[in-house]
């Protein structure tokens, strides 16, 4: 009986995030969901992308956070729309409240969406939200066994990036191990190496991101 | 519907967790539960403290892990008791989990059983697994922000490790922030700074568990 209404609520999830995902591809809206351990750097990253772009984009954020908007916040210095769901417990953002908060966008006016998911490197990665690509985020200071300990991550997201490079000289972590794991469990992966401390890899990335919204625009 | 099957669930594993804590009294094992994001140390941790306190204690170590045996690998080196948990997917243990893995080993000669719970700052907080203590840990890469974004988990913890301070330095790392977002959430909490590199507050930790064991044994 638990695992049929387990079931359920899958199903419901990718019913709801199917239909999100031929929205956002028929309104031209990149959508990226972003996935990491707690403080690897989402929202700095956030902060430098959003930045960078916001002159030749329309950029919208929607922040996942279990009970504070701190990560809103510090997004606030920019004139861009934003939503925060907080989970009030929950590990996860799911396909029900994506639906809730896009009610807050007008998505004809919004060429890329960054979805801040909960810090959590299990669970976000089980859910479909409709995105057009999961990001998934490392830094250097976890540890270079975090694909090989947490491979679904790694199995469904498009690109990783290595974050927090500056930090390597102080830290044990050995970069061919990361890379010949990761390789391991998702050959095609894209890897950025970033540092949004020194910027380091932060062009690759931007260069990353405009790439995947041309694409959009061309078909 | 589902929120029955949910309370179904939670109570069962209460039940079983009570059980488990009267039999760790009875038997007079001290039970850690550590919990912490992916890669802020707790095997490192583990590492130094099975070192050090195995010749004063007969001590156990129970590996949450979803898929490999990595962080078990890493303590072979000491000739102690030790049982894997796969969780499969999941991302926290339950006390399911701990009584069946509690088979491997004879609690009359344990005095310290260390648990160390899969990665992850949200769901391990939720579920109790009959240990004495919640220890949490936070690395100072993470952000001085965790107490405040993550509250459940410094609510129950007893004491808190604030580990790598070692790379303060090069963080933007704010310890007065972190203190206050902690005390405000639980005034009673321990707090000890280390560093599993430099080894910078681990006699502090010893003596902690060793006088647990003391009150143990007094009772």
């Amino acid at each position: 009986m638990e695992i049929q209404v387990m079931k359920a609520i899958m199903e419901d999830n990718i019913s709801r995030a199917e239909n999100l995902r031929k929205l956002f591809k028929e309104k031209k809206v990149l959508v990226l969901n972003l996935i990491s351990s707690p403080g690897s750097g989402k929202t700095s990253l956030l902060e430098k992308t959003i930045r960078n772009l916001k002159n030749e984009y329309s950029i919208g954020v929607i922040e996942g956070d279990i009970t504070t908007s701190r990560d809103a916040e510090r997004l606030q210095q920019f004139d861009i729309p934003q939503v925060v769901i907080n989970t009030d417990g929950a590990c996860h953002l799911n396909s029900m409240s994506i639906e809730k908060a896009l009610n807050e966008f007008d998505l004809d006016l919004i060429d890329l969406l960054f979805i801040e998911n909960v810090g959590n490197l299990v669970c976000p990665s089980e859910f479909d939200i409709g995105e057009s690509a999961k990001i998934a985020m490392v830094s250097t200071t976890e540890g270079d066994d975090k694909p090989a300990k947490y491979p679904l991550l790694f199995q469904e997201a498009e690109t990783v990036l290595l974050n927090k490079t500056d930090l390597i000289p102080y830290v044990n972590f050995k970069k061919d191990l990361f890379y010949r794991d990761l390789k391991a469990i998702n050959t095609d992966i894209k890897i950025i190496e970033t540092s949004c401390t020194t910027e380091e890899g932060l062009e690759e990335w931007y260069g990353w991101v405009r790439k995947k919204i041309n694409d959009l625009e061309v078909r």
